[in-house]
């Protein structure tokens, strides 16, 4: 579930931009005019509310945001104030862009959404840089990453829960045996984890923990310092427990030496509208305290605001 | 263009349904009146028309078709009748359980279709098969040519007309590179043709032809009897010239000792609402012969005048 709150009664997009634009106006910038509208909009509204900012002023909001506001609050209220499929094809050109092995964005992108918004992320990912997402992880990738996050990136995955069980047991055992070979980059474990749906990987999962006497991730951590295995794991944690996987990747962006605020950004921008309260329950149970506590003791100011906005908290 | 012909003033799909009902009733199978109507409707009406009659009749319009009608003529019936996108899913399914490296259908449907087509065929072959298109193509190939087929069925192009020219001059170097060095399945190889845009690639391929003096596909003809080779030219043929490659199987299919119905139909029902009039004009230049005639001389009855009708001629 969304984290996001959205007031009983919404001003118009244009009563909106008229507002932004007066938070613009003038010395210095209103920040907390801005967060406690766009922090307070859904996904639909915040598009019209560019629209007619656009239509009013002949200028791209964006364009008009970056030029008032700077460093992590900006990057928060760029990425959130985009439409989500806009906002993972700019994620995930960045990650090609600056690509290298730790970097998990593509992962999540392509495993942790629905088919049809991975679709919808590649149809904007054309829109916006003239190319297909694939094409320029092919061409930014290599050797095995490539292998791996080219038909992950490419999945139209079949979405219902229908699962063939004898499938299931013998892909477990197939992949078992290149598990237990280290054959990671084997072609048929990474067709497996790229083409199934996520219901049949479910199942095939039990079955190799059931049958193996550890769960695939287990087998998969032998090397905790090769960051192939790691992707591979975090593809299947996306995959089947996103909740989980996501709160490790706050829980490390803020438990770390220095706070990593964009993984941070990232996942309180991408989750807020899908799946944000499951993510903080999980967090609060992990770490025994609210996730609110957490991020309000690692931020500061309208990034904080902007966070907490999103978490449906007041600063 | 399209070569289907359509009645200035079209019954409605109510009115179709039940003549074809009629065509059905009593001893034998009125097959000129099954053909007068299918065969002269778009694929918007024959839905309409598989719509009206199951409706009234509470019966799937092909299963009836099935009861009643047999053979080469049956086939190309119902592969008309059925929507593009939902025709090509079940001629990639057969491809895909009867698989074998002479089968060019799937790289047809990957590599001559739109993208945004193609990806109507990934939805349809969801709802119809309950699995993803390239999970079974992944499941049912070996080798190099999955390697090759799963990244093609999975592309969807960047489409619009942008090439960039130094691309096109490093890609076509490093294409001449593995070719040269008889490295047909290196990945970098599959990863240009499965993921550059047709524009991008046909500008590759011309300056290979200007640098390298030979075609790409002339140099991939070195072994005539290697089908993976044969599969390579066929993708790059369907991406570039897709009217020739349609001719040449409409010319196999007829000049073979035995006249291949399969490829016949297939040709004639997936291009007669699309491009079949530009491939009938390569085959009569090709073959001094409109390809009217030549079907005419290769086919007989019901087969014949649905062909016929199809390409928008009198039986």
């Amino acid at each position: 579930m969304a984290t996001l709150k959205v007031p009983a009664t919404v001003p118009s997009p244009s009563e909106d931009a008229e507002q932004l634009r007066k938070a613009f106006a003038g010395w210095g910038t209103n920040e907390a005019l801005i967060i406690s509208i766009l922090g307070h909009r859904t996904a639909a509204r915040r598009r019209a509310i560019r629209q007619a900012y656009h239509q009013t002023y002949n200028e791209d909001l964006l364009k008009s945001l970056d030029g008032e506001i700077s460093g992590d609050f900006e990057r928060a209220v760029l990425l959130w104030t985009l439409d989500p499929a806009e906002r993972d094809a700019w994620l995930a050109n960045e990650a090609v862009r600056k690509w290298r092995p730790g970097n998990r964005v593509l992962i999540e992108i392509a495993c942790a959404r629905s088919s049809r918004e991975l679709f919808a992320v590649r149809q904007a990912y054309h829109a916006r840089f003239k190319r297909s997402l694939e094409e320029d992880v092919a061409a930014h990738t290599t050797g095995d990453f490539r292998k791996l996050l080219v038909p992950l990136v490419s999945a139209y995955r079949y979405e219902n829960a229908e699962v063939n069980l004898t499938l299931a047991k013998s892909e477990a055992k197939m992949l078992h045996e290149k598990i237990s070979g280290k054959a990671y980059n084997h072609e048929d474990l990474i067709r497996i984890l790229a083409t199934r749906s996520k219901a049949q990987l479910v199942a095939t999962f039990n079955y190799y923990n059931d049958e193996f006497g550890n769960s695939v991730n287990k087998d998969l951590k032998c090397d905790p310092k090769d960051e192939f295995l790691a992707a591979l794991r975090a593809a299947i944690r996306c995959i089947c427990f996103p909740e989980r996987y996501f709160e490790k990747v706050i829980r490390s962006a803020i438990n770390g030496l220095r706070t990593e605020e964009n993984a941070l950004t990232r996942v309180i921008t991408t989750c807020a509208e899908v799946d944000l309260k499951e993510i903080a329950e999980v967090y609060q149970k992990r770490n025994s305290m609210p996730l609110e506590h957490a991020i309000k003791g690692d931020t500061t100011g309208d990034y904080e605001a902007m966070l907490l906005a999103l978490l449906g908290q007041e600063a």
